[in-house]
């Protein structure tokens, strides 16, 4: 599904934009948001993602869980950052298919999830366009003074968690495909978590209170811890025998002849929208507390060690990883 | 050019958006920007616009303005509030025919304005799209607390300016598609004032200090001027005779054999970006001399009055307004 990007979204941000990037508030373009000066006490987080039909959504998919995901995939960022979401700008570009029930629809997911998460439309943009429905938002959140968690941060020593379950984004996609042979509940369950990903928002106060350095898994894990191990200049050990997978997930996994491939598959898949972070040993218990508090999974993967890159490892050895990450370009 | 957007934008804002906006910093979605309390004796404000192939700019304009035009006419929204840009967010969907050197162009065309207006890029995303390019921007300014200028706040007896000239947009859209007969020159003049409009940055401190209520011109005047009688609760008496034209647009008028309908057709097309605004008759003398001194025409082009709607007049009659501005749906 994903659109062939013959230049390539990597390359083009570190080669033509990172040269444009704003002295202070950018953090290198390398960091998902902007962080700015704030009201007293605060700092103001800004993160902007798109998705467009065909690449990031399915022409099917509902228009209201396409307006929700498009919040969620921005508030992941956010609540990676350890920022408090409230408010955001909207640019969409309709398509001629889109007449009032499409429009109403869209609305009403906006209107769900700014119940759900506690977030305003403050502005924006509305177009049309003879090509495939486009949607931009910009995401605002307040953290307190200096305390937006960055991918840098990390120490030697640090551990590595992460939140909820990893793959369900890649089978989703694989789910709204019908390209998956499971029981039709399962294959329910991973098409919702495909089209309603779970941002942690509920996590930001613990992330705040413990993390080093956060991510926020979107485009595979394995492929955005190591984008956090590069900002620290630091290696991860990362053991993919505890990943931890969904029930269907689980089901799927069951399945295959080859677990360490599939354990790789879905570890390097994208949409999870999951929180990866560091945080010292010595946080571990308060974490988990938190988590438990929280009824949500946390899952201690590995460790941040002098080095580089990232080392997966299933059974005890290193395995080779070929793709880190998927790409929508 | 403009595709037909079957729902129609000022509709979908009316009825869909408005009822999701931000209590405290959306201005109810009717002032073009957000405002956002920010550091010490300042407020942020933030407007997004986006841009699409072949609705807002042309298939073989140069990507170099196309940057421009994206950055100008969100830089627009900033001036005629009084705020001063400072950075930005950018979206691009890229389309297929985009290889590197377009992408060189189009960073190229973002260094320059980069330069020219004092912003640098904040963050944002880059994705691929199979339709046409499209790219959305989130401009970012500062304004003395509680000074940004909306869209209401004029009184009765205010004077109606506006900057710059008035309909090069409408003629410029006509000289990019061949559809102008003129001398070359007048031609090329046109084209380039539609390809980089230039918003008027230089005129911000004069807004903050003597404008009442204040729009950007990007939908047509008369429209634009409307929306800013509407939210003050006035009409507005305008005046089409001192209508400021180039001298391109008034080489174009000179040839017209229906002057009344000509200077309809340029108040009422797009993508001017001057400023419209209210100023009470006493800060005339020193709007003139602010103009003067930046070498920026400024036109008193009628008064705010008790009612409501506009009436343009010509000849001292009023005139008939069949379609007040101009859409890109």
């Amino acid at each position: 599904m994903p659109a062939i990007d013959v230049a390539g979204e990597f390359e083009t941000i570190e080669r033509l934009l990172k040269p444009l990037a704003h002295p202070e508030y950018a953090r290198g373009l390398t960091d998902d948001v902007a962080v700015l000066p704030s009201r007293s006490g605060f700092d103001l987080v800004l993160t902007q993602d798109a998705i467009v039909e065909g690449v990031h959504f399915l022409p099917d998919d509902p228009l209201g869980t396409v307006a929700q995901k498009l919040l969620r995939v921005n508030l992941s960022d956010l609540a990676a950052k350890g920022a408090e979401p409230f408010g955001y700008l909207l640019t969409c570009a309709w398509s001629p298919r889109c007449g009032w029930p499409e429009r109403m629809a869209f609305a009403d997911g906006l209107r769900a999830d700014q119940k759900t998460f506690g977030v305003a439309l403050m502005g924006g943009d509305t177009v049309s366009t003879p090509g495939p429905l486009t949607f931009s938002a910009t995401l605002l959140g307040w953290a307190p003074k200096g305390r937006a968690v960055g991918r840098a941060g990390a120490r030697s020593g640090d551990l590595l968690f992460v939140t909820g379950t990893i793959g369900d984004g890649k089978l989703g996609l694989q789910a709204v495909q019908n390209r998956l042979s499971l029981e039709s509940e399962r294959v329910a369950a991973l098409a919702e978590r495909y089209r309603l990903p779970s941002p942690r928002v509920e996590f930001i106060e613990a992330i705040r209170a413990h993390a080093t350095a956060s991510v926020d898994v979107s485009d595979g894990l394995i492929a955005d811890v190591g984008r956090v191990a590069l900002a620290c200049g630091l290696a991860v050990d990362l053991d993919l025998e505890p990943l931890p997978l969904s029930a269907a997930a689980d089901a799927w996994f069951q399945g295959r002849v080859d677990p360490e491939g599939a354990l790789i598959d879905l570890a390097t898949g994208g949409d999870d929208y999951e929180i990866a972070f560091a945080a010292p040993p010595a946080a571990e218990a308060a974490l988990r507390r938190e988590a438990e508090r929280l009824h949500l999974r946390l899952t201690k993967l590995g460790r941040f060690v002098t080095g580089d890159g990232v080392t997966a490892r299933w059974g005890g050895r290193p395995v080779a990883i070929a793709k880190p990450g998927f790409t929508h370009g």
